[in-house]
C-alpha cells in the first residue's frame, strides 16, 4: 500500500498519540511488525454471545483480548481505547447512529470489547514467500465478500461467514496456504481456494466491503476467513449499543505479529 | 499405556455405549485417533468467566467445544454428556460431593458444559518422531503439577498455571517443540524446558496430579500447559455447582486428532 515510510516505522504507542490528537487516516501499512485488531465493543450482558461465537468460529473471528466491563485498556493495548484509533462507529439497536474520531463521551462502564484479529499479521509473510498482495500493490483495501455459509450460531448472535480474496499465481497457491497455516490465530490457512460460485459469490468485482482487484491470467482467487464476520453478525443481532472501528481504522496493540507464528 | 488393543479400535460411540452401560475405566489408549476431553460444567451465571479465563489462558485452557445451557451433546460430542463418561465428579460450592457414572439426575437446566482439550492429542504424534513418552512405556498417568506463574483472571476465577512433565532425551528436545507446536489447539509448544525449581517445582517425584516418572541420565524435564488448570481454577472460585470428569475418565469426543495438527 502506498504509505508513508516514516509511519511504517511508528511504535504502537506513537502512533495512538497522532489519533488521539485527532489524526484520521486508515491504518494499513502503519507500524510494521506490531499487530492491527479489529474493535467491537458490547455491554456485559451480551459478551458471552461474542465471545461464544467467536470461539465456535475461531478462523475468521480470532480473539486477541477481551478487556474487563468499562476498562479502555488491556494487556496487549496500553492506549485508551476510546480515544486511540483513528475512528469509530456507534450503534444503537444494530444502526448506526455516529461516526467520530473520539467515543470517550459514549463509552459505558458495562461495555466489553473485544480485540479480534486481522490479516494484516500475515501479509508480510505472504510478500517474505514470494506470493504477492494484489490489493497492496494497487494501493487499495482487500476485497471482502459475504459467503452462502453459516456460521455456528451462540446465542442471539448469528451470520454468515465472510471472507477476504487474494488472488495467488497458481504455482504459488500451495505457498500461500503453507504459509498463513502457521497464522493459526489470525485466521490461518486459507477457507476455500478457486470457484467463488462455490461460496455463493456471485461477481468477484463487486465485494461486499473494501476494494475490488485485478485477478491476472494465471491467477486462482483464495479466500481466507475474514475479522468482519463477527463485527457483522453482533451488529445483525441488534444489540441495544455497540462501539466498533470504523473500516480500515483498525487498533494498533503492543502485541508483535511474531507473537502469532507457529514455528 | 497397557491397554486392551481392542478398545484402541473402538468407535467414539461403541466407546461411550460401554461406558453409558456402567463400565468404569480411565479412557487412556481408548479409541486410537479421536480426540478425548477435559469436561467441566458450570451454571450459565459462571459461563462467561470460565470463557473468559480460557480465552486469556489458551496454552492451558483451549476450548474445543461448548454446550447450549442444559444441553448435553455438541458438535464434537454426539452422545450424553450426563451419561457417556466413565465416571464425574460432582462440587457444590467448590467442595467435591459425589464421585458417580452417571449424573443424569444431578444435571441443571442451567448448566454450561466446555469441553477441553488434552495433551493425548499429540503424544502419538510425538511417538512417531521417535520421542519416547516415559507415562506411557510406565503404563501410568503423566506427572502433573502445579506451577508457581498465575493464569491471568477473569472475573471471580483465577488460579497457577498447571504443567504436564515428559523426560525427553536431550537430542530430541527440538523435535518435541518442533512436534507439539504444530498442536497449537491442544497444548501445543512447551511452556519450559529443564529446571523445574524456576516453575516453584520443588520435587519432581512428587507431583499434584498423576503418577511420578523416571527421568533417565540424558533426559530433560519438558513441561507442558495442562489441562487441569482450568478445572483447577474453577473449582478454586467456588461456584455453586459443577461437574467435572473424574481424572483420567475423559469424554471421548467424535473429533479427530488430526484436525487440531497445523499441517
Amino acid at each position: 500500500m502506498i504509505v508513508d515510510a516514516g509511519v511504517t516505522r511508528l511504535t504502537p504507542s506513537e502512533a495512538r498519540a497522532r489519533f488521539r490528537g485527532g489524526l484520521r487516516t486508515p491504518t494499513a501499512g502503519w507500524c510494521s511488525g506490531w499487530t492491527q485488531a479489529n474493535l467491537i465493543a458490547v455491554p456485559r450482558e451480551q459478551a458471552y454471545d461474542v465471545l461464544l461465537f467467536a470461539q465456535r468460529n475461531p478462523v475468521p473471528c480470532p480473539v486477541l483480548d477481551v478487556t474487563e466491563p468499562g476498562e479502555v485498556s488491556c494487556e496487549i493495548f496500553d492506549g485508551d481505547l476510546r480515544t486511540d484509533l483513528p475512528a469509530y462507529r456507534i450503534y444503537r439497536d444494530g444502526e448506526l447512529v455516529e461516526e467520530t474520531t473520539d467515543v470517550t463521551t459514549a463509552w459505558r462502564d458495562d461495555l466489553v470489547a473485544f480485540l479480534i484479529g486481522c490479516s494484516f499479521t500475515f501479509e508480510a509473510a505472504l510478500l517474505d514467500a514470494g506470493v504477492p498482495v494484489r490489493h497492496l500493490e494497487a494501493g487499495s483495501n482487500v476485497p471482502m465478500y459475504r459467503t452462502d455459509r453459516s456460521c455456528r450460531d451462540a446465542g442471539s448472535i448469528g451470520g454468515p461467514l465472510v471472507v477476504s480474496m487474494r488472488p495467488v499465481p497458481a504455482a504459488l497457491v500451495a505457498t500461500a496456504v503453507r504459509v498463513t497455516s502457521r497464522y493459526p490465530a489470525v485466521h490461518g490457512a486459507p477457507v476455500h481456494v478457486g470457484d467463488p460460485s462455490a461460496l455463493g459469490i456471485a461477481d468477484l468485482s463487486a465485494p461486499d466491503f473494501g476494494d475490488p482487484v485485478e485477478i491476472q491470467a494465471g491467477e486462482v482467487p483464495v479466500f481466507w476467513g475474514c475479522g468482519v464476520t463477527p463485527q457483522a453478525a453482533v451488529i445483525a443481532s441488534r444489540p441495544p449499543f455497540a462501539i466498533a472501528h470504523a473500516p480500515g481504522c483498525m487498533a494498533i496493540t503492543d502485541a508483535r505479529d511474531s507473537q502469532f507464528v507457529i514455528p
